[in-house]
């Protein structure tokens, strides 16, 4: 089969890898229909990873496909399945893992697929998939398979986002990042019912893309200032931070009123960002973060999707083969043609 | 000026009346620029509370207008503001008035505009308000006369309702009854992201207005089977009752599922409902209902009006003088020419 | 082995019965080392259930014991393992059910121990437990057997009730009912911080232990204005109902205050409840009940037993032998000598 | 009058002051009974704020005593009232201002008694209060004047601490820090029903105490091991830290577990705190920090201590005169003689 192989800062390469099997009685195999990139696969992209295994592995955490093999100990799912794939996963038997909290794997066994050379990912036409009865879930009638992508991770992450930042209805938010994941922390958000939400970027496209959505856009450089402006000087209620860098993290702080919330669902590599601690006491500061517990918010966003009430799938702007997977890597990273997220077909 | 007086069942007269003063130091006067008839405002009509004094009082808790003179001791509120007036108001000097929660007046002080003879209502060209700092809040930018008779009452009966009823993001709603308060029910419930709301009714106009708004409409005769259908047979997540008779409570008991939240905002009279108290313990019953503590709303409600997002003006089907006030009282009990809810204008 | 029976109203009988087997692969048996007598059983006493099958089968649904066989498919559990078991048990593997809310089981499979024909209960030398890594949990050091056996039901009624509850830091609590799991109910209600604790009932040593353990002893007739004297008139914030008797339960509605919790614990059979709905909504109650989720508790409860903080135990005032299990059901019963529960020793 | 007044570094200096009077009409003057020192005192004692006005100002936000004199426009006290004093005070009028969370003030009129020339504080025989309405209320029965003192400050901010804490029933929690605020971090945390309490601490006496209170004493060298080895090498669900430097609020964050909650009520000055965003992504952090609201925690605690449920006096070590103010700061700073927290006596 083909996949798409990291092998080092800017380097990733589609090959010719030999087929899956299920990786023990508990596994199973995924033929896969679509995939996608992930703004958090640019870090590995970026070589801010150091590569362990010099033969490398396949990339991709967001994945989704048909059950086509499946060891002996599974249970809920049978070959025919046509499932979405946890992006994340633990040991699936700790009681925080049966509940979905895979972050929380008592086992200390959360993993993103993808990510390191031990566990290949599913950028590639199959993937081998461990615990399967806990990182699959059936793809229901009325989701199709680029929004079931969406569910893999990233819509995932941006609700994480809207329950930390603890929304309620009428509350004024602020979205920073109106990136893949800033849009879909937008339509979650949408669902606390807020009065209003600012979406910050300095890319004019995103911009109108989170207008075009309900949110009211604000170039980062106006930000303070707007919302300010919007809250009496008191700062916004919530305020979810999907870039990861530090200097939005702050922002995040800054623009918060007192007694409000931060969540941060960007992916940050900062070991040492510089909190201000005198600021957050006077402001009542609550500061979230967190990876992502795919399986555990399943049952919400699910019905959302199916029922039509969320479209995650506007963040698509491109669709590939997965043939040209190394074009696809190099185009996201560089935001050509106003790549927005790229749905990868492993068939092409 | 003139006003609608009750003077017992079904007999509800427009009559001149001495222009009102206020009632205190702490009171206000408040020239009415659009008032609106309550479906509890009928229990009255149907006799159901017996009159203590002969000479009738002025009917109405749902009016908006303009603050025309206030007490030497009202600090917020200046002749020129205008405002909305909230249909229940308390002491408003308790802790909980203060926070706005004015149903837990710990002055036993809570009480409804135009029920009793001890507090003229506002179905008229104005009115005295007590304690005019609690009552009475400025109607703001992007908040039309309409909106702000709703918000009087009903669309913080209906939002009050959906809190009640824990509606998180994914959940599959009930709400029984679509009339007005049930229609801002729906409204509410929309803000806290289910993935589905049934409205059940018997009346083909008000479900084709709730099919309008979002909800899936349900005659209330397929309910049970409707419900079930949609829901494996486990039932509703929660289910709001707008309606408040001892069937249509039962019914709420009955659609939700183990663990579920009934809340029950329709005015009930009943003083011994037959409560299932085992169906109620094997099911884990949360069940909740209250009169509405307007003022404590306000600060959710009036930001999603002023920007948009909530629409409650909806329910208005009619708009008619006060001086036909008599009219429209007998109409809106009829529910003739498909009334739904009557506006009145105190200046025809 | 030896079993206690139950042959129809007021007659159960200690009976030689052939020792248990694994219900199925998923199934295991306990040599049960301690067992108790619920005031639930007492339904069945007095024959407010009906007898389908004319053979009997095994009362109780409170013991603890050795594990001493599996099925092939158990995996947790092995024989040796000393084990609380769950009173109420679900199909094991629905979503709520791997949670431990076994009352939501989705497959309607939620069972209690020793109520009907269909699982026999453990007033025994051994029972045979379905579904075995779901419904046992290891005893860990420091929990004593006759701590263990509360874990199966009790201990988890009182806890789940004072969660029902809603107690906050500060609150004034009532308990209606000073038998065992009234004191389950106020011992649990301490762990979440109350300023005043009243416990109402009408038998003095039962208001003396709770004395004894901290709570205000109230007589039953004098409830009312105890409560209204301790709280200016309010009522309390929360009152836990752990009777089960129609008065019971309206005296729970009628001692809380505005904005307060009623949790009603004690098992009601009734189904139609005198519920004064016109009340309730002036007090914007909170109304919960429900049948308790046992397995879902224990990881609170269980290092609350094992460190000390909470000693369930006193309420077993006597210990007798399996043997004399009818004369035990009759002593409870009648509540002769003061008896509050039995502790029995299948040993014996 | 007397009072303690601030000229700088190491600087204070018992000295005779003008009596005051009310600061405006909505001011009130207390006659001082019992005052203390603050470990935030001593931020001010070492430098570290600057001071603006070269003629000093008087010390102090933890007092307590009885009003004499009030303005006219002060409503719900009267000269002869014995008051607990909020040490935090905001405008008094704004919505949240009513409610007691004085930090959230909208009028940006948050304030520290004696914390600046802009406020004197109430290490003095009398002092002046402003908003008296809001920043006053009456000592019940039951309370002593030393408790009282402790309600101005220390207690609601270790009960804030637990609260932003999120302790649950079972929980396992670790207070860093057995000073003054660290010990009422304690006695509030178990409010909520933990398994275990650990405080980490470095002085063998202060250990000595928090061990005496229940809390299982670990050396700060110890920390990391022994809560490793208490939770299966999971860390603590909750952490209170109730010291305010970088490197125990780092320290913190190391030892709760993944999905744990981190609050924060020691002061730090610290502005740029290097955050591990890394570690706390994947450990789904929640950090909370915050200055206390104290008003609006008084209903909770003043009943807990009122009903000997809270005994926070247990922090007084010494007692001392006013006139010793000088002496009791230097003995405080260096810890002398097992120092743990001086009772100032205004009327020696």
């Amino acid at each position: 089969m083909k996949g798409i192989v990291y092998h080092g800062e800017r380097d990733v390469r589609v090959e010719t890898l030999p087929d899956p099997t299920p990786l023990d009685a508990r596994g199973a195999v995924v033929k896969i229909e679509r995939t996608a990139i992930c703004g958090s696969d640019l870090h590995l992209y970026h070589g801010n990873m150091p590569l362990e295994n010099p033969k490398g592995f396949t990339l991709g955490h967001e994945f989704v496909g048909e059950v086509v093999e499946v060891g002996s100990e599974v249970k809920l799912r049978r070959p025919g399945d046509r499932v979405i794939v946890s992006g994340v996963i633990g040991c699936g038997d700790c009681p925080p893992c049966v509940r979905g909290e895979v972050v929380r794997c008592l086992a200390n066994a959360t993993q993103v697929f993808g990510t390191t050379e031990h566990l290949d990912g599913g950028q590639a036409e199959a993937a081998a998939v461990p615990v399967a009865d806990h990182c699959l879930t059936p793809i229901p009638d009325g989701i199709s398979l680029e929004q079931a992508v969406l569910l893999t991770d990233i819509l995932p992450t941006g609700f994480y986002g809207a329950k930390l930042a603890g929304i309620e209805p009428g509350d004024t938010v602020v979205v920073i990042g109106a990136g893949p994941v800033g849009i879909q922390a937008l339509l979650s958000a949408q669902l606390f019912g807020p009065a209003q939400v600012f979406q910050v970027d300095r890319v004019p496209e995103r911009l109108a893309l989170a207008e075009k959505l309900g949110a009211i856009p604000v170039h980062v450089d106006h930000a303070e200032a707007r919302i300010a402006e919007a809250t009496d000087g008191q700062g916004a209620d919530c305020v979810i931070e999907a870039v990861g860098l530090d200097a939005t993290i702050l922002s995040a702080i800054g623009l918060v009123r007192t007694g409000g919330n931060v969540a941060v669902v960007g992916v940050s590599m900062s070991s040492a960002l510089p909190f201000p601690m005198n600021a957050a006491f006077m402001k009542q500061l609550t500061f979230r973060t967190g990876l992502v517990p795919v399986p555990e918010l399943w049952p919400a966003l699910i019905p959302l999707v199916a029922s039509g009430r969320l479209n995650p799938e506007v963040v698509f702007s491109h669709q590939m083969g997965l043939s040209e997977g190394a074009e696809a890597y190099r185009a996201f990273d560089a935001r050509e043609n106003g790549v927005m997220k790229i749905l990868l077909d492993p068939s092409r």
